[in-house]
C-alpha cells in the first residue's frame, strides 16, 4: 500500500517508535524556528544545556512578537536573542522583518524537511510539503541540540478539496469552514492532509493560510503536497533548487476522510470568543464595528493585503473605524509599496503598522470597550486583544475590508463592486541579507550572550514527590486556552525571560487570586488544577506550564488536553492526568484536597490509577498516556533536570 | 517706527494690556490645536464649562500621541475625542493621520492668524507667519470658548540668518546651534523672530523644524515672516487663497539681536540628557549606537525622510541597529511611498512605524539598557524614552542615517557619499476628507459624548486658604522637566483622562515615595515643593500641575519657572513663587515646614512678601509676578472655579 505525504515525511525522519496512531514516535528535526516571546527561554535553555552549536540544518531566531518597546525589557531581549543566534549558529531575523511563518516560508522552508517551532502556528509551513510542528520551547531547544522530537503518532486525516473558490471567498473561508464543521478540538491527535483537484487553484500562500489555522482545530499539523505551485513559489523566490516533488502515492489512504467543495463556500466569520464559533457573514451582517484588522500569520499573503487595497482604493473607511494594516513581512511590504497598494490603503484612511505580529498577540491595537473588532487573525480567545470582555470576530480580508468601508459587518458580496483580480508579484523583492547568517563555529564560540537586567535564569525544579496531599486551587471549564492561563499582550510579554515576574500574571483573567493562593502552596507541597475538555488550547507558550509549575502546580486533571500544553506540562514536571470517568469532574471542588500515593510506582506500572478525594475518602480513577521517556522526565522534575542528569552521566 | 512680524501679529489680536515686555496681554485666538494626550482633559473642561459650540475660526482635535492600544483605554479616548469634536464643532484628525503640527501646517495654518495649542511644540506653526503658542489645556479650552489668551508680553528677539547651509547640514543644525549658544532657558520670555537673506534657502518645512525646537529654548514662540516660500507651500497644498504676505517693516527693530551665518554651521548633536547639551558631531564620533530614529515634530518634513532614504538606498543598516522610521503625516507618508523612498528605507532594514508621535513621547521604541539612541526628536530629558538611565542624542536626519549605516555616531560629512539632492514634491498628495469636518451647530447639538469607563470627571478643587503650615515634600534642582514631574510614555499616557489614576505616577522618576507622602498631605493642608532654575520646562502637559495639585500641592518656590508650567500652576490654583534671594534655596530642606500668613491680602497688595521657615523661625522673602486676573484665579482655587463662578453670576 502506498503512503500519503504525511506518512512519507514521518517515515523519512523516524528515529524511534512505530507509526501506529497514538504511539510515541521520535523524529529527526531538520529545521527549527523560534520567535522572541518563546525564544528567550529557548536560548536560556540552550545555555543551561551547554550547547556549543546548532545541530540542525537551519534554525532561525525571529523577532516578531515583542515589538512595542515601552521600556528597555523588549529591546534588551532582542539584543540577547541576536547574541544567542550568533553564539549558537542560528539565523537571526531582526525586528521589522516580519512574522516568522511567512518569512520562514520565503527564505528557509524546503519540501520534504521537518520543521519544529516554538510557536503554535509553525504548522503554517505545512503548506510547503514540510512536516512543520509547533511545540513548547524546550522541545525546540532539544531539537537544536540534535535530540529527536517525541510526539504521539497522529491519525492522518485526508481532506479532499474539489471545485474552485467563488468570487469574494478566499482561503480563510476554507479553514473557517473546517472550524465550523469540527470546532476547536476536531483536529486533536490528527494531521490534516489536503489533496485533490481543488488544490490547483490555491497558491502556496493560500495554502499557508489554511495550514496556519489548523492549529485552531487542535491538529498536530497540516500538510500540503509539494507540487508545481510549490515549485512556482520557490522559483519566484530564487530558490528553485530547494524544490522537490512530494505527493501522496496513487494508492495512498487516510485514517479519516473529508471533502470540501470549494465552489459551495461562502464568506464565513468566527464570532466571539472562539475560532470555532463560525457562521456565514450574512447571518450577522449589519452589526457596527470599531475596528477592521488586516494581516497576521493567518492572512500574511501579498494578495491578502492587495485585495483589501483594491477594495478601498479611491474610497474612505467609515468615520470612527480603525482600519489597521499589519504587514506580515518586509518583503511583502516592499512589494505592496512598489505596486501602489500601500498608497491606496493609506489614502483610504488606514493605519499602517510595522511588520510583525502586533495586535494578533495583544501587542497594541486593542479595541475600544464594548466595540466589535473584525480581524483576519487566527484567534479570538477572551481578552487576547488586550481589552477585557472584548468582542473579536475572525474573517477573510475581503470581509474585513468590506466592513471597514461600511462601518458594519458586511458580506463582501453585497458591495456594489466587481471582485478585484490580484495575484502574487512575478518577481517578488528578495534580499539575501535579510536574515543575519549563522556565524561559522570558529567565530561563534567567541560570542558572549548579551543579558539585560530583566533576563533571569530558570530556577531549579525539584523531582516529582512519591506522595502528595495537595489542594485543588482552581477548577475551570472547557477549552481553556493558554491565553487564559498566561496572557500575551504588551503588559505581560516583556517578562517572557523572567519567570518569577511573569508568573504574577498566571490565570489572572480567570481568577485574580490565583497567584497569591498558589504562592502560598509553593513551598508547602504544591497544588492541583481541575479542567474540562481541550485544556490548554491555543498558543504554544511553555510559560503557561512553567509559570504555574513555578508557583507549585504538581498535577492537572482534566477531561482531555490540547497537545502542546500537555507536552509542556510533562516537560516541566507537572503530572497531566485525565478522568477515567468524566462525571467525576462534577465531584471535585475548589479547596478539596487530593491524595496521591506511591506515584512513582503507579505511573510506571500502569496507565490508570487512583487518587483519593480526602474530604469524602473517595477514590477517583485517573489515566495517563505518558511514554516511558516521559515518565522518566516527570520523575526527574522535568526535561531540564533530565538532560542535565543524562549529560552528567555521559560526560 | 515700524513693527516686526511678531508685533504685527500681537497688535492685530490685542484685546487687553499693552505691549510692554513682561506685562500681561490678552490675545484673540483664531485657531486652536489639541492632541489626544492633553485633549481629553480639554474636552472634559469644555463639557464642565457647558460650551455649546467652538467660537474659534478653526479648531482641530488631533490623535497622535496615544496610538499604542495595549487595552481599551486609548481607543476609548479616541472615540471620546471624536464625539467631542463633533459635539463642539471641531475638526477631527483620526489616528494614523499623523502629528498635529505638520498636519495643521498642511491643512489649516494661515499666515496672520493666532494659534493656541495644548502641546508645547505648537510654536512649530510659527513657520507660517502665525503667532502659534503652546500652553496648558485649560487655556486652550478657554480659547475655544471664545476667551482671550493671557500671556506676558515677550521680548522680541530678532535672529538674522545669513549665508546658506553647506552640504550635510540642515535645518535641525540651525536650532541646535541656538541651543548650543543659549541652552534650554535662553529663550524664556522671548519670541524668536527669524529674518534676513538666509531665509531664502529655507523651505517652509525647514522653518517648521527651526520653529518647533524654539520650545526647547523656553521661548514663548518662534515667528517667521510669510513670504514667497510660504506662498509656494500653500499653493502646493491647493491653498494659495489662504496666503497673505506678512513681513517686518523696513524700519522694524527688535528687543534683542542675534545672527547666524548658515554657511558656517556644521553637523551638531545634543548629548544626553538635555537639548541644550550641544556639541559638534565630530567630537563624539565613533560611539556605538543601538538606535537611529527618524521623524517626530522636530523633523517632520518630506525631505527629512527622503534624505535618509537616499543615503541608505542600496545599503544595509549595521547589524544590531534599530533604524526606526516614524512618518509625521499621512500625506507625507503617501508621497514618500509613491516616490520610492519608503521602499529604499525598508530594503535597507528600517522599521516603518505608523504615522504619529510614537517613541518621541515614549510611546514605544525605548532603547536597550545602557545603549545609545540617536533621534531627530526635540527632547532627550532623562527617562523620556521609556528606558531608565537612557542615553539619547538629538541630531539631524543626515547624522542619524549616517550613524545607522556605520553602527556608530558618524558625522555625515565623513561618509564616502555625495550629498543627495531632495526637495518637496511639486504636487503633494492631498485629501480634503483627511480631517473630519466640524458638524454644523444644528447637528452638533444632538451629539452625545462617548465616555469609556476610564474617563473620569475632574474633582472639585478648594479655594486657596488664607493661612497654611505646609511641609516641603520635595526639593529638586535646576531644569526639572514636566517629563520628570509626570512622565509620558505608554505606561502613563493612557491615564490622561483619569486624574486620580495618573497622579500615582507623579514625580516617580525623581522620588518614588512622593505619591504616598503627598497623598497623606492631601486632606491635611497640603505641601510645598522647592526647585531651582527653569522649573517645569518641556511638555505643556497640564497634568504636571493638576496631578500634584490633586495630591495636595499648594505652593512651589523656585529660582525661576518655565512659562507654560507656571501658567498651569496658576490655572489649577497652585501658588507659584520665586526666591527674592536665590541663596535662600540652600536654606530650605525637605521636611521643613513653611508658614504662610494672610496670603490673600499679601498677594493682592504687593509682589513680594515673606513666608516663615518654622524650624528656624526665619523669614524667607518670596516674589510673585501674577496679574490681577491670575490672583483672582488663584484665590478661587483655579480657572475652572473662576469660570464657573463668573458664569453663574452672568447667567
Amino acid at each position: 500500500m502506498g503512503f500519503n505525504v504525511s506518512q512519507k515525511l514521518i517515515k523519512s525522519h523516524l528515529l524511534s517508535g512505530d507509526m501506529t496512531p497514538g504511539e510515541e514516535i521520535g523524529l529527526k528535526i531538520d529545521q527549527t524556528l523560534t520567535q522572541d516571546a518563546t525564544g528567550t527561554m529557548v536560548m536560556l535553555e540552550l545555555e543551561s544545556m551547554g550547547l556549543d552549536y546548532a545541530k540542525t540544518e537551519a534554525s532561525c531566531q525571529y523577532v516578531d512578537h515583542n515589538l512595542i518597546q515601552e521600556d528597555s525589557k523588549n529591546p534588551d531581549d532582542h539584543l540577547f536573542l541576536e547574541s544567542a543566534a550568533k553564539k549558537f549558529g542560528l539565523y537571526y531575523s531582526r525586528p521589522g522583518n516580519g512574522v516568522s511563518h511567512p518569512v520562514h516560508m520565503q527564505y528557509l522552508a524546503k519540501p520534504g524537511k521537518t520543521l519544529l517551532g516554538s510557536d503554535s502556528h509553525t504548522c503554517a509551513n505545512g503548506c510547503m510539503g514540510m512536516l512543520a510542528i509547533g511545540t513548547g520551547g524546550i522541545d525546540v531547544a532539544m531539537a537544536i541540540a540534535g535530540e529527536p522530537y517525541y510526539v504521539k503518532m497522529p491519525q492522518i486525516w485526508g481532506i479532499k478539496l474539489t471545485g474552485e473558490l467563488p468570487d469574494w471567498v478566499s482561503a480563510k473561508d476554507v479553514i473557517l469552514e473546517l472550524l465550523r464543521r469540527h470546532d476547536v478540538k476536531g483536529g486533536v491527535g490528527k494531521i490534516l492532509e489536503y489533496y485533490g483537484p481543488g488544490l490547483d487553484s490555491l497558491s502556496a500562500m493560500d495554502r499557508h493560510v489554511i495550514a496556519n489555522m489548523g492549529a485552531e482545530l487542535g491538529a498536530t499539523t497540516s500538510v500540503f503536497p509539494s507540487d508545481e505551485e510549490t515549485k512556482r513559489f520557490l522559483t519566484s523566490q530564487g530558490r528553485e533548487g530547494d524544490w522537490i516533488e512530494l505527493k501522496a502515492d496513487k494508492d495512498a489512504s487516510y485514517d479519516l476522510e473529508e471533502e470540501i467543495n470549494l465552489s459551495e463556500l461562502e464568506p464565513l466569520i468566527a464570532k466571539p470568543s472562539s475560532p470555532g464559533n463560525v457562521v456565514p457573514v450574512r447571518e450577522i451582517a449589519g452589526e457596527p464595528i470599531y475596528q477592521s484588522y488586516i494581516g497576521s500569520s493567518a492572512n500574511p499573503g501579498y494578495r491578502d493585503f492587495a485585495i483589501a487595497a483594491e477594495m478601498v482604493k479611491g474610497r474612505h473607511v467609515a468615520d470612527g473605524v480603525s482600519l489597521d494594516i499589519n504587514p506580515s513581512s518586509r518583503q511583502i511590504l516592499v512589494d505592496l509599496v512598489q505596486n501602489s497598494h500601500i498608497a491606496a490603503l493609506l489614502k483610504a484612511g488606514a493605519r499602517l503598522h510595522q511588520a510583525g505580529c502586533n495586535g494578533c498577540i495583544g501587542m497594541g491595537q486593542a479595541p475600544a470597550t464594548g466595540r466589535n473588532s473584525l480581524r483576519t487573525t487566527p484567534r479570538n480567545f477572551p481578552g487576547r486583544s488586550g481589552t477585557k470582555e472584548d468582542s473579536v470576530f475572525l474573517c477573510s480580508p475581503e470581509t474585513a475590508a468590506a466592513s471597514a468601508l461600511t462601518g458594519k459587518i458586511t458580506d463582501p458580496r453585497t458591495l456594489d463592486m466587481s471582485y478585484p483580480e490580484v495575484s502574487d508579484p512575478e518577481n517578488p523583492t528578495r534580499d539575501e541579507q535579510l536574515l543575519e547568517q549563522p556565524l561559522p563555529f570558529e567565530k561563534a564560540k567567541n560570542i558572549r550572550l548579551e543579558k539585560g537586567p530583566n533576563i533571569a535564569s530558570i530556577p531549579n525544579m525539584d523531582p516529582l514527590p512519591d506522595e502528595m496531599d495537595i489542594p485543588i486551587l482552581l477548577k475551570v471549564g472547557d477549552n481553556i486556552s493558554t491565553d487564559e492561563i498566561l496572557a500575551g499582550g504588551a503588559r505581560v510579554l516583556p517578562y517572557r525571560s523572567n519567570l518569577p515576574e511573569i508568573s504574577k500574571f498566571t490565570f489572572e483573567i480567570i481568577d485574580e487570586t490565583y497567584y497569591d493562593r498558589a504562592m502560598s502552596t509553593k513551598d508547602t507541597g504544591g497544588h492541583a488544577i481541575i479542567g474540562g475538555y481541550n485544556y490548554g488550547q491555543g498558543s504554544s507558550r511553555e510559560h503557561a506550564a512553567l509559570a504555574p509549575r513555578y508557583l507549585g502546580l504538581r498535577a492537572v486533571i482534566v477531561k482531555d488536553f490540547a497537545r502542546i500544553h500537555w507536552q509542556n506540562l510533562v516537560n516541566f514536571g507537572v503530572l497531566p492526568l485525565t478522568f477515567v470517568n468524566e462525571e467525576d469532574y462534577e465531584l471535585l471542588k475548589q479547596h478539596d484536597v487530593l491524595q496521591f500515593r506511591d506515584i512513582h510506582e503507579q505511573i510506571q506500572r500502569k496507565n490508570e490509577f487512583t487518587v483519593t478525594l480526602k474530604e469524602k475518602n473517595q477514590e477517583i480513577p485517573v489515566r495517563h498516556t505518558l511514554s516511558k521517556r516521559q515518565i522518566d522526565v516527570l520523575l526527574k522534575g522535568g526535561v531540564i533536570n533530565w538532560v542535565k542528569q543524562r549529560n552528567s552521566v555521559t560526560s
